[in-house]
């Protein structure tokens, strides 16, 4: 017996199983017109997209159709919390091949709802695209509001702490762990066994696949007064620098704050929050990990040093091709 | 001598040569950032996206790089268009092939920006995504402003005027042309050679690639009093269909006013604008096409009949998986 697929259904079963899994609409318009029409309080929208691609971003092995909706959701949410924003929708952008099954894609629409409804109760899929590709892929777009000044990348002041909410490097622990022990010998990827894992391990690999980056504290951070803040994709160092450099200061960091490993300082894809906030005013659910200095040689010190890696994967260069 | 690639660029070099493409950012925050900020004049944003996926979307014996950057550019802003609303930001997510060449992205950037200066002045890219990816996919989500109530497919009345801004079937002839006349023996798509067409040829098969939606038609249709609207991107009579369901009205179309092509009736990519208006209201623009008559056995009548033929197509049941 076979999985029911997307090619079978068509695409107008597949459009009203999606619908089906989604929480209500509360848009003015939601999804069925050609467009959605969202209120916008303040007066101002914030808007990001961000893509996930089977390869180079997942592997089907690895990720279930729950997950891969919300790691899409998650990522895209926290975009919109690293400018101090309040997401409010996502329009979700499928590409798949005719054979994906049916169910699969219900999974990833319950993941997309649970995601919102976890991360960032009030937004919810107020609209999207289906098309045919040879290659799942999966577009999200999220709108925000902001009820303040957005906080940009480039307002770090020197005498400014530098503060963390959320994970250092657990995301790329769990990816080390996947693609040292769960590959076969030719290296495809295989199916994690929960049960050769130990806690740690487990937590390391839920937050490669199913990130919870902390949505609500953007918001709440920009109300405390962050200066600058942005969410860590390509891991600590590298996103420190590109903070550093729009704000024309060092950021000076201290892996004690960190716990010691090493992987804190290169490993993304835990789109924990980075933001400065004035001394003494870091608040509940960041950590502090360093002080902002004075623009000097190096745009990022850590322990005083200049880092001697920095992290961070080019999609073009550093991409094996394997699926999986 | 070979072509430099995105694979030998790599992510940030081809990310600044988008960007010195595009035109400059007209919002409080643009391309940089975690997100995008735009002024909402009215306090609501339309928002709605758009795929086109190499293979089932587009070939690229058929289009060129700047074709088809102002072909997703036009599909979306149309969706905007459709609603009684101005766009004011595209997102692009692009998605492409470490092989795919440098200059082919810039011409893509240049088609972008080009469709927003001629179709919307005043949009511009304001924010995007870029991945690797073995399918060259262009996600595109467009954003628009409203200052009045969002015209949607559910207001058509009996008594209105059923009337159509743009072309109906042409960019289908300018498909039939591609399909019957530039393919290889093996049915490979081959580059078009514009001395073998007529200058009516030329003109269909530009409107597949390059479509030209009366994007400020849909605008001013609201403020001239349009009932229900939406863009004709399946064919007329389906999406007529879908437009008279959501009224629970029929919608009574005249051939002759469409100039006696079958096409025009099941012919889909245009992105012609229907509408429907109050007697003696059709602003200038549209043409009428047709009336407004109550529910009945039939959605939609062509000539007073049931039509045979709805057009359309199903992305998952009707690709043939050919790329080209």
């Amino acid at each position: 017996m076979h999985a029911r697929t997307v090619g079978q259904a068509g695409e107008t079963e597949v459009l009203r199983r999606i619908l089906a899994r989604l929480a209500p609409s509360t848009a003015e318009v939601g999804p069925g017109d050609d467009a959605a029409v969202l209120r916008v309080a303040g007066g101002r929208v914030v808007a990001s997209t961000d893509t996930l691609v089977h390869g180079p971003d997942f592997r089907l092995a690895w990720s279930s159709g729950h997950d891969l909706g919300w790691k899409a959701a998650a990522v895209n949410l926290a975009d919109i919390a690293a400018m101090g924003a309040r997401p409010i929708a996502l329009l979700v952008a499928l590409t798949m091949p005719d054979d994906t099954p049916v169910a699969f894609v219900e999974d990833l629409a319950d993941g997309l709802r649970q995601a919102c409804l976890s991360l960032a109760p009030g937004c919810a899929v107020e609209g999207g695209d289906l098309a045919a590709s040879d290659t799942l892929t999966i577009a999200v777009t999220a709108l925000g509001t902001l009820d303040g000044p957005a906080v940009r990348r480039s307002g770090a002041r020197p005498g400014d702490i530098v503060a963390l909410a959320g994970h250092a490097g657990l995301a790329a622990h769990g990816l080390q762990i996947l693609f040292e022990r769960f590959r076969d010998v030719d290296g495809h990827a295989v199916p994690v066994d929960p049960a050769v894992l130990t806690p740690a391990e487990r937590r390391a690999v839920a937050a490669q696949v199913r990130p919870e980056p902390p949505i609500a504290l953007g918001h709440a951070a920009a109300h405390q007064g962050a200066t600058a803040m942005m969410d860590v994709s390509d891991g600590l160092v590298l996103d420190a620098t590109r903070l550093a450099i729009a704000s024309r200061v060092c950021l000076e960091l201290a892996t004690a704050a960190l716990g010691g490993d090493p992987l804190a300082l290169i490993g993304g894809e835990d789109h924990a929050l980075l933001a400065t906030f004035p001394r003494d005013a870091v608040p509940a659910g960041f950590r502090a990990i360093g002080r902002v200095t004075p623009h000097g040689a190096h745009p990022v010190l850590v322990d005083g040093e200049a880092p001697t890696c920095r992290g961070g994967w080019d999609p073009y260069s550093d991409w094996d091709q394997a699926r999986g």
